[in-house]
């Protein structure tokens, strides 16, 4: 089943909304548990099939859970969200049901066991590809295996995090046009 | 000698400067050869000393001139730039000088050989740290030895890459107020 209110957004064009570097809540599950985490050090790495690499420090329950499971989903959030994003990063899924504190419903994904943040403007589900530099910079290499976005959102006010509870949020978009 | 009209930036703050996923325009120099490259595809993967990866191809010229001088400048343009970000994407510096292109004067960066771009906003100055995923994922891992960023910019508009010569600019900071 199609998550509700969003469209499927083509594999090969995952990069248009990862690469301008919005801050995502990556959420995991396995074994009854759940979690959520904010995350800023990510890129692209490939377009084909779109490879995302990440970093996710080897103490995090987030780290425990993607290793498990090998599944995530990576949720763009964007500018009403941000109060959330904030708490989510400022607490341990170990210690907190962060899906209660937030007050979101999970949704179920289409092919990772991991779900969606049904708020969110846009949903990466991914799967571990390649792990072995973990243990060198906590760096885990995804690949995305189907994308969701909203419909309708001209211009997503996704949050670029600069430090603390601080974001740069996109005000317009620029396209250059040649002579 | 200091980059003319720049502060000195704290490298353990660098990843204020780039987590939030601007395009940068890669400077590289050696043996008398130049040049510039515009680059959205990187991450901070540490702190302190900061880190960051990037994904440079090894089709690239500006990889020949990495991997032979070690060296590189991380210049982060803003929007009055944009034009000349994406002529220099458009281009291979084997066939085209670059800076005679955009009409720019390189100038001595303070730590490595390859030159600031003055009119950017800030500068990473930059060793190669570890390219042993170079083969596997054109992933080069960047130590940034020295940083310099503009005087009294309140919100740069730094440039976020979306798709061809289209780009988000930061329209306004927001920052979240606990309660």
């Amino acid at each position: 089943m199609k998550p509700r209110n969003k469209r499927e957004w083509p594999l090969k064009q995952v990069n248009r909304l990862i690469q301008t570097g919005p801050v995502v809540l990556v959420t995991t599950a396995h074994a009854g548990r759940s979690n959520i985490m904010p995350m800023s050090w990510h890129t692209m790495l490939d377009f084909d099939p779109p490879l995302v690499g990440c970093v996710i420090s080897r103490e995090h329950f987030t780290y425990e859970l993607l290793e498990r499971s090998r599944e995530c989903v990576l949720n763009i959030p964007t500018a009403p969200l941000a109060r959330e994003v904030v708490r989510c990063g400022s607490v341990s899924g170990r210690k907190k049901d962060k899906w209660a504190m937030c007050g979101w419903t999970p949704e179920p994904a289409t092919v990772v066991s991991a779900p969606l943040i049904p708020s969110c403007y846009a949903h990466l589900e991914c799967r571990v590809r390649d792990d072995s530099w973990a243990s060198r910079y906590d760096f885990i290499v995804l690949e995305v295996v189907r994308a969701w976005v909203a419909r309708g959102v001209e211009l997503p006010e996704t949050l670029h995090h600069v430090h603390g509870p601080e974001f740069l949020v996109p005000g317009r978009r620029l396209k250059v046009t040649m002579r």
